[in-house]
C-alpha cells in the first residue's frame, strides 16, 4: 500500500497548482518536471524503506533518559542520515549551497512522504531545517560560518526554544534570562519545557534558538532576544566545549512518542553560552519567521497523515467483505466489501474531502513562497506576501483539526481492527492530535486571523483572497457541471465577506466581544478556503476526464461531497459570528 | 478534584427526573432519597479510593500472556473485590437475592462514578453484570442455580462472545459451531475475536455467553443460538473440569488498555462443553436483550468519560495563569487564570453540553428502564418499552460520539499538558474513542434506528418521543427566559418530523438511497433529543434559582449554548436528508 498517492501528488502539484511553470524562472530554470517526479519518488522511497518500518516500533519503545544520556532507536539515527545522504534536508536549498534548490512547493511534497510514513523520526530534520534558515537569514557572518553548515549537512540537529513551564503560549511573559559579558556571547539562565528534539543522540550537535530577555531589557514582547545556544559549543579549530544546557526529564506525549519531548535548564552551572542573533530585542519577530514556516510545517504534518489514514481505510474497506446491501434479505447470499456500504463510503469521502483538500491548501501556501520568491515586481511580491500572511494560520489550523477527524473516521472504517495497535490507524490518530496545540494552538490561531491577519495593509490579504475565489467562481460557472458550485462559493465568500465587516466595529469598541468567537471565525474562513480548492481541484480534474475519467469522477465527487456536506455549515456559523453571541464571554467561572 | 461533580448527579436524579418518585413503588419503598445518596456516596468512595489510584498504571502496563496464563495488575483484582463488596455489583439485584434494589437510574449513577475513575477495571464487573442478568433472565433452572451464584458473588466474570475473526458486525454470518451430543451440552468449536475480558486472572472462574450455530440449523439469524461456556465447568460437588476455551492471543488497544481483549478458540481438542440458553434459534434475540442493556451502558461510560475530563480540564483552567484579556495591552500586567479567556470558556462550555447532556440522556433512559419495571398498567407500559427501544441507539451513540469530542476539548484546554500522560485527560481521549466501535458502531445505530427502530409498532416510539418533547416546550413558553427555546425546540422538533416522513417512502422504494445517510439522522435524533433535555434540565435548574444561583445559571449558560451552536445545525441536516442526498451511494471504489 502507498504511504501517499503519487497520481494524487502530482495532480496537485502539475493540474492544479501548475508548479511545471516556476521552471522559467533563473532560479529554476534548471529543473523539469522530470527533476520534480525524481524528487517525490526518492522522497517515497526513503520514507517507505527508511521511515515507516520503525514507525510503530518508535512509538512502543519511546525515547529514554538514564540520567546522562538520551537513547532513541538505531533506526531514527538511520533514517535521518539516509534524509540527509537523498538531499532531502536541502531540498530547496540553493545549489551554490549544496541543496537541490526545489522549489518550496515540491520539497513540501516530498517531505509529505516522510511524515506519512513517520512523522515523529520526520520531526528530527524539519527542525533543523527551519533552524537552518533562520540562520541563514538573521545571524552574523561569523555564526553562519561556524553552525549553519553543521545544520545543513545533519551533523547538528535544530530546536525551538520557546515555551516555558509557567508560560506557555504567552511568550511575553518568558523569563529565561541573558545576561551581557565582556565576551561576544551571553550568558543564558532559565528553564524551556515542551522542546521537541531538546536532546538526543542522533546528531553529533544540537543548536538551540532560545528565546530569552536581556537582563534590564523592556518586559514584554519588545525586550525579547533571539540566541543560539549550541549543545557542544566550537572553539577555535577542532575543539569544542560542553555547554551548560541540561536534560532536566523527557515528556511522555499520547503520541509523536518517537520525538523526544524534552525539560532543558540552562545555565545551571552558570555558564550557559549564547549567541544572539540579529538585533537585541527583536527575537519574536525573527522567531515568529520561523515559526510561520513551522505552522505551514504543522498543517502539512496534519495533512500528510490524514492522507495516510485515507490510503490505509481505502485498501482496508476493499478487502474486507461484510454485510450486505439493505435490499438483500437472503442470509446465504455473498457478503459485499465494506466499501459498497454507502456509510463506509461516507467516511472514505469525508477522508478524501479532508485529506486532499488540506494537501492542496498546505502545496498552495508553499506555491505563494515560491512565487514570492521568484517575483520581480515589487507590488506583486507585497500582494502574494500580505496573502500568504493572512493564510498561515488557516493553513496551519485547518489541516489540524480536520486531519485528526480524518485518521478518527480511518479508524471507524477498521472498527475493532482501527481501534488495535495491530493495524497502524491508531497511532495516527493520536500522532495527528498534537497538531492542534503545538506552534500555536487553534485559539492563538484565531485571535491571530480575526485579531490581526485579516486588518493588515487595510485588508489586503481579505481583497487578494476574495478576488483568487471569485476567479475560481467565475471559471466554475461556464461549465455545466461546476455551474452550481461556483454559484454556492460565490454565496459563502459573500457571507464571510458580510461578517467580517460586521465584526469591524466590534472589535474597535468591545475587543473581547469582539474576538470571543474568533476560533469560530478562523474554521469558517477554512471551510471557505477548502471550498475554494475544491472547485479548483474540480476544474483541473475536468481537464483530465478523458484521459483519466475516475480521478476526475473521484475529484468532482469529493467537490460535491464538500458542497453537501459541509460548506453549508458557514450559514450557521456566520450567522452566530454576526450576532455577536456572548454565550461564551459571559459565562462565569463560579456557573461551571 | 472529585470524579464527578456529586452535586450535578444528585440534580439529574432527584431535580431533572425525581428519581425519588420511585420510592412510592412497592419495589423501592424500602429505599429513600437518603439511601440513594448513600449508594453514590459509596461509589464515589470505591472509585478514588480502588478505581482511579491504578488507571494510568493499568494503561502503562497492558495485561500480559505468557503462554500459560494471563496476569494484570494485583490493583484491578483488588477494586473488583472492592466493588463486589461494596454491593455495587448487585446494585440493582433484588434484596432476596443480595442485592441492594437500587433502580436501574440510580445503579446507573453509581456505576458512572468507578467508569469515570477507570472504564477499563470497570469493564470486568459490567459484563458480569450483563452476563448474569441474560442467565437470570433466560436460562433453565439448573444452569441458573449452577453458574448464578459465582456471577452474582464475583467468583466468576462474564464475557459476550460474539464477534469472529472475518465476520464483524454481520452476525448473521457467524461460523462457530454447536454439535449436538447425547449429554445435557453441545460440544463447541470455532475463534471469536476481540472478546473483552475472555481471559484474565482476576475471578477465579469466567462465564462465556456463545453465540453458535447447531450444526444442521438455517443459515442466518434463526439459526443462531445461545450458549454458555463455563471456562471452568461445574461438575458433581466440589468437582470442576478445566473447559476447551483457550486463550490464542490478547489484542493491544489504543486506550481501554486495562480490559484484555483476546481472541479466544473454543473446541480446539474437541471438547469444548456449552449448555444451551432458552431455546434453540433464539440466540439472537436473547443476546440483545443483554445487548441493549451493554448499549445504554457503552452509551452511560462515553458519558462519564466525558464528565471526568470537563472536571480535569475545569479544574487546570481554573489554576492555570497565562495570557491576557484583548484589550489589556500592559505588558507587565498580570496574567489571568485561562478560564477567563473567552475560547476556553467556549471549550468548557461545549464540553459541559456534551457531557452533562449526555448524562442525561443515559440516566433518563434508565428511568425509563424503572418505570417500566414499576408499571402496572400494560398499555403504559408498552408505551414505556416502544419508546426505550426507539432510543437506545441514540443513548448509544450520541455520547459515544460527542464524549471524545469533549475529551479532544480537554485536552486542548491543557494544551500541551492535555497531550501528556502526566495529566489524566489524554488517557480519557483513548479509552473513550472505543465506544463509537463498541456494541455496534455508529453505523450500525444509524441503520437500527432508522431502518427498524422508527418504524416499529407503527411509529409508536416516535409518537411518545415526541409528545415527551413538546410537553417541555410548551412548559418553557410559559417562562420569559426559556421561551425562546421552547419555540425553536418546537420548530426542530418539526422539522425532525417532517425528515423522518419524507425518508419513509424513500425507504420502502429505494432501501439503498432511504439507509445511505442513516448515521447523519442518527446524529440529528441525537441532537434534538439532547436539546429537549437541555431545555428541561434549564426548566429544572430555575427551579433552584433562588437556593443555587450559580447552579441554575450554569445550567441556562449550557442550555443556551446547545440552542446557538448546536441544535441550529438540525437546518443543515435535515435539508440534506431531504433532498435524499446520493453524493455518498453513488461514489465508486475506483474514483477513490
Amino acid at each position: 500500500m502507498p504511504l501517499l498517492s503519487m497520481r494524487d501528488m502530482h495532480f496537485l502539484l502539475f493540474d492544479l497548482l501548475n508548479v511545471e511553470s516556476l521552471t522559467a524562472s533563473g532560479r529554476y530554470s534548471d529543473h523539469s518536471r522530470e527533476t520534480f517526479e525524481q524528487a517525490l519518488t526518492t522522497a517515497e522511497q526513503i520514507g517507505t524503506r527508511y521511515f515507516l518500518p520503525h514507525n510503530a516500533e518508535a512509538d512502543a519503545n519511546e525515547p529514554t533518559f538514564d540520567g546522562e544520556r538520551v537513547h532513541t532507536l538505531p533506526a531514527v539515527k538511520e533514517a535521518f542520515h539516509h534524509f540527509v545522504e537523498a538531499g532531502l534536508l536541502n531540498a530547496s536549498v540553493s545549489f551554490e549551497q549544496g541543496g537541490m534548490q526545489l522549489p518550496a512547493t515540491v520539497a513540501a511534497a516530498c517531505h509529505a512522504f516522510t511524515t506519512a510514513a513517520n512523522t515523529s523520526t520526520a520531526a528530527y530534520p524539519f527542525l533543523t531545517i527551519a533552524a537552518a534558515n533562520l540562520i541563514e537569514h538573521f545571524a552574523s557572518d561569523p555564526l553562519k560560518q561556524s553552525y549553519l553548515p553543521l545544520l545543513r549537512d545533519g551533523r547538528a540537529a535544530g530546536t525551538m526554544a520557546l515555551t516555558e513551564p509557567n508560560v506557555g503560549s504567552s511568550l511575553a511573559d518568558i523569563t529565561t534570562k541573558a545576561m551581557v559579558t565582556e565576551h561576544d556571547h551571553y550568558l543564558i539562565s532559565g528553564g524551556k519545557m515542551y522542546i521537541s528534539g531538546g536532546d538526543q543522540d542522533i546528531t553529533d550537535n544540537i543548536v538551540h534558538l532560545v528565546l530569552a530577555r536581556v537582563v534590564g531589557d523592556d518586559p514584554g514582547v519588545k525586550g525579547i532576544s533571539l540566541f543560539l545556544v549550541p549543545k557542544w559549543e566550537l572553539l577555535e579549530g577542532d575543539e569544542r566545549r560542553r555547554n551548560d544546557v541540561k536534560l532536566a526529564g523527557l515528556l511522555h506525549k499520547m503520541g509523536y512518542r518517537g520525538t523526544t519531548s524534552t525539560v532543558l535548564n540552562f545555565g545551571e552551572q552558570g555558564d550557559c553560552r549564547g549567541y544572539l542573533i540579529g538585533e537585541r530585542g527583536r527575537g519574536l519577530s525573527y522567531m515568529f519567521m520561523m515559526m510561520n514556516e513551522a505552522r505551514i510545517g504543522v498543517g502539512a504534518g496534519a495533512a500528510a497523515m490524514a492522507c495516510r489514514g485515507f490510503q490505509e481505510s481505502l485498501e482496508y474497506a476493499r478487502n474486507r467483505p461484510q454485510g450486505r446491501h439493505p435490499d438483500d434479505k437472503q442470509p446465504g447470499s455473498k457478503p459485499v466489501a465494506i466499501i459498497e456500504h454507502a456509510d463506509v463510503k461516507r467516511m472514505l469521502l469525508a477522508q478524501k474531502c479532508y485529506a486532499e483538500g488540506s494537501m492542496a491548501l498546505i502545496l498552495w501556501a508553499n506555491s505563494l513562497v515560491d512565487a514570492i520568491a521568484i517575483c520581480e515586481q515589487p507590488d506583486q511580491r507585497q500582494q502574494l506576501t500580505e496573502l500568504l500572511d493572512l493564510i498561515t494560520p488557516v493553513a496551519k489550523s485547518w489541516p489540524s483539526k480536520y486531519g485528526p477527524e480524518a485518521n478518527s473516521l480511518a479508524i471507524q472504517v477498521l472498527g475493532g481492527s482501527g481501534y488495535i495497535r495491530e493495524y497502524p490507524v491508531e497511532q495516527l490518530y493520536r500522532d495527528n492530535r498534537l497538531n492542534p496545540i503545538h506552534e500555536g494552538t487553534e485559539g492563538i490561531q484565531g485571535i491571530d486571523l480575526l485579531g490581526r491577519k485579516v486588518w493588515q495593509a487595510g485588508g489586503a490579504g481579505v481583497r487578494h483572497l476574495l478576488a483568487e475565489i471569485e476567479q475560481s467562481a467565475v471559471a466554475a460557472l461556464q461549465q455545466p457541471e461546476t455551474a452550481a458550485w461556483g454559484e454556492q462559493l460565490q454565496h459563502y465568500a459573500a457571507l464571510w465577506q458580510q461578517t467580517l465587516q460586521s465584526l469591524a466595529p466590534l472589535l474597535q469598541q468591545q475587543p473581547r466581544l469582539g474576538l470571543a468567537n474568533a476560533t469560530l471565525f478562523l474554521e469558517a474562513t477554512g471551510h471557505l478556503m477548502i471550498g475554494w480548492l475544491w472547485l479548483r481541484q474540480a476544474l483541473a480534474a475536468q481537464k483530465l476526464a478523458e484521459q483519466e475519467p475516475h480521478l476526475a469522477a473521484g475529484k468532482l465527487a469529493a467537490c460535491r461531497f464538500f458542497y453537501v456536506w459541509e460548506l453549508p455549515k458557514l450559514t450557521q456559523w456566520c450567522a452566530l459570528l454576526q450576532s455577536a453571541d456572548d454565550t461564551t464571554l459571559t459565562m462565569q467561572d463560579e456557573w461551571f
